[in-house]
């Protein structure tokens, strides 16, 4: 970490709920220690919209008093989490990284929040998010600062950055974002830390701030794949499953679009990942994908869409000038899209999830970078032109398990050849979320943590 | 049955699979028995588009060689079936029950059919279809009369109806369809037999000429639930699941929609079910079901947009009078749906499909009769707006788990108080087919077969 640690969770929230049980810390302490580590780094790293740390401080000595009077709620109780504001939460505002006027369309707090606040995790407050979550920039709001790099400011990817960044600087035991396109693991790739990506039926989207219903999903960034493992167990409220054994692990690759664009340090940091991995005895197929590439066509295309039927044309027209200028050029190319292609686009959508579905079968997960770049100094991207090209660009190797409706993880593995942040990408089949964290476990444990 | 049963295939699919191992009957012989009776019963059922008579024979002859020979195929092999025309079959025409030119749409012949020739299933030809599988009737085109009563043309239920009246007459050992809105359970609670409606994850689309993405699904034909379980983990090449004990039944119903409108016959059928259920042990559980009334606003304004943009404006507009006149009020209807309006019933689809997967936790099935009503004279629909009355009413209790994404079956109850047939449709949710297909086997043992 690039920040000093004067308190910290411990190494895993499995650590902080030892500590916590044998009574040596309380939910109270941390969750004050965090606040003040916010109160000293957030003027430097602007990760949070808002702060909500009366109603924090408070839970967190409620959280301790059920404790001490003999109330368990599991792995996560009394744990400071952050979430990315396009999660309706009780008593906080929601404004999705907008200036536009959307009360109307805010959704009431949904299942995902709730089953947080029912496993007793403390709500430090908000995360920032770029507009409406289209890219990874914007041009007209602050951006939040990448912890890899203290001088340079750097790009943090998105949308769920602020979550990211917050992860990455240690501001809270586990951070809550949503992917579209690649919005949990993209920011956790660049900003060095792990970043899950749950199946659509894993946790739902109720209360979410929608981008595309089609494409939208929740995810976290932990500091471990055994962290993400811990929170996904805990809120199904099942043990966490066994790793397999590295020799029991059926992996998959491709030489089709996954590898193009790459940095010669993401490539490097790539290739070391896979012969660790060989030697460590896992199974390795080499698979087409060549599939991945109807991203510009499908994924592009039917996004904006989506966005302007559930902001509405009138609002968009009328507030015109308040969108970032990224964000504008994105939704101003669908405005004239037909009904006929936006269903034709659909339902090219459902055929490759089937397809996928049918090609992933016996294997566990599919590895490629998360990212094909390191991330690169925010200087570099001025114009409207050169943001798109890196949201594009960026994202690559992140939409095609949107696309194909699958479950992904990233894991950080620059320690294997790059000064600085790379990212490992495990994709496996709608629904096997388990089984991909469990892998995702043996992966780490191999490849060692960042 | 109705007819005289001079050769048969034994009472399930299990008795031909062991008089056929044990040398007592061979393919040829089922597969020339059941074109003697196609060529029989046919100018009177009018249930097949097309018999491939020389092929079938030449297959089975082959299929037998190949047992001789030392080769299990396994529980299908030699079993001959029959398939709704709208399932692209290498050297078969597809003809969806279109007047329309369509040979440019028709799709490759895709993995559910090629799975069953590797199954060793004998293809005995292709079944009637209502045109482009809109609706259970259509005006200007003959539809397969019902079995189940030999006087009077009664309703078949539709589209899958030429697959339903080719099982019902045991023209085939099972016989395949597909299901967008009831498909395959409405034809088959009609016509008097099993009909098993799969989760869409479970044996995908392709080579199946769509109606609609966001709802279509492969379904099957039996004689029983024994014989839909043993289709689908036969293809699945996996053992049988074993039956859930009457006790460890988790049943729910509810008064919501799924009471309305109903025949007195088939509200005592389904009230006599519940009460033998719950006689054996099963338990029960009342869920609200009100979401389920949003199938006019969402279903039924979705699948028509979806056809016209696979077949394109020009070749409606082209060959509109070759159309039949249900079709054609059901797609006009369609003609000015704007983008917006489609994204956003789409998303609301996606919102019902997570609200109903929460919903369904710890539910084995939800029962509710499979059709309000027995099946009419159809003498007694002529126009339009009767048929269009009647495709309505009639898909009211299927037409949800299409909307829901869920798998579904359709068992005959009819022998617990109606002259006519009556369907006990059980609803899972995504997924959970095998479940599923257990559960009606214990409720089919508990109720008996018709």
């Amino acid at each position: 970490m690039a920040f000093s640690n004067a308190v910290t969770l411990g190494k895993s929230l499995a650590d902080f709920g030892v500590a916590f049980r044998s009574g040596m810390i309380t939910s109270f302490d941390v969750t004050r220690a965090m606040l003040d580590r916010i109160a000293a780094l957030e003027p430097k790293l602007q990760s949070f919209t808002f702060v909500d740390e009366k109603n924090a401080l408070k839970h967190a000595a409620a959280i301790d008093a059920l404790w001490a009077s003999g109330h368990d709620l599991g792995p996560l109780m009394g744990v400071p989490i952050a979430v990315k504001d396009i999660f309706s939460i009780d008593g906080m505002l929601t404004q999705v990284g907008s200036r536009l006027p959307l009360d109307d369309l805010v959704p009431p707090q949904g299942a995902f929040i709730t089953s947080l606040q029912k496993a007793g995790c403390i709500l430090l407050g908000k995360t920032v998010v770029t507009e409406f979550c289209l890219g990874g920039i914007n041009l007209t709001h602050p951006m939040p600062w990448n912890p890899c790099d203290l001088t340079t400011p750097r790009m943090t990817g998105g949308s769920s950055h602020g979550s990211a960044v917050a992860m990455a600087a240690e501001l809270a035991g586990f951070t809550v974002g949503g992917d579209t396109g690649g919005s949990v693991r993209w920011p956790a790739a660049l900003c060095g830390v792990t970043g899950y990506k749950s199946s659509v039926s894993q946790w739902g989207l109720s209360g979410v701030f929608p981008l595309s219903p089609h494409f939208d999903s929740v995810g976290i960034f932990t500091s471990s794949a055994f962290d993400a493992a811990l929170v996904e167990a805990a809120l199904r409220q099942v043990p966490i499953r066994k790793p397999p054994l590295a020799r029991e692990m059926r992996l998959a690759i491709s030489t089709n679009h996954f590898m193009e664009n790459l940095d010669a340090d993401v490539a490097d940091c790539f290739s070391q990942a896979i012969k660790h991995l060989r030697k460590a005895g896992a199974q390795f197929v080499e698979i087409p994908m060549v599939e991945a590439s109807e991203i510009d066509e499908v994924f592009a295309r039917i996004v904006p869409a989506d966005l302007i039927s559930f902001l509405g044309r009138d609002r968009l027209r009328t507030n015109w000038q308040l969108l970032d200028p990224v964000v504008a050029s994105r939704i101003e190319k669908a405005f004239d899209m037909s009904i006929d292609e936006y269903a034709q686009l659909v339902a090219r959508k459902k055929v490759l999830e089937q397809l996928m579905a049918e090609r992933f079968k016996g294997i566990d997960a599919f590895l490629s970078p998360t990212v094909p770049v390191v991330p690169k100094p925010i200087a570099d991207f001025t114009t409207v032109e050169q943001a798109s090209a890196w949201n594009k660009l960026a994202t690559q190797n992140t939409r095609p398990a949107n696309l194909f409706n699958q479950c992904a993880i990233s894991l950080p593995i620059h320690h294997l050849g790059s000064a600085l942040p790379v990212g490992l990408q495990l994709c496996a089949t709608a629904g096997s979320d388990e089984m991909l964290l469990a892998t995702a476990r043996t992966v780490q444990d191999i490849l060692g943590v960042s």
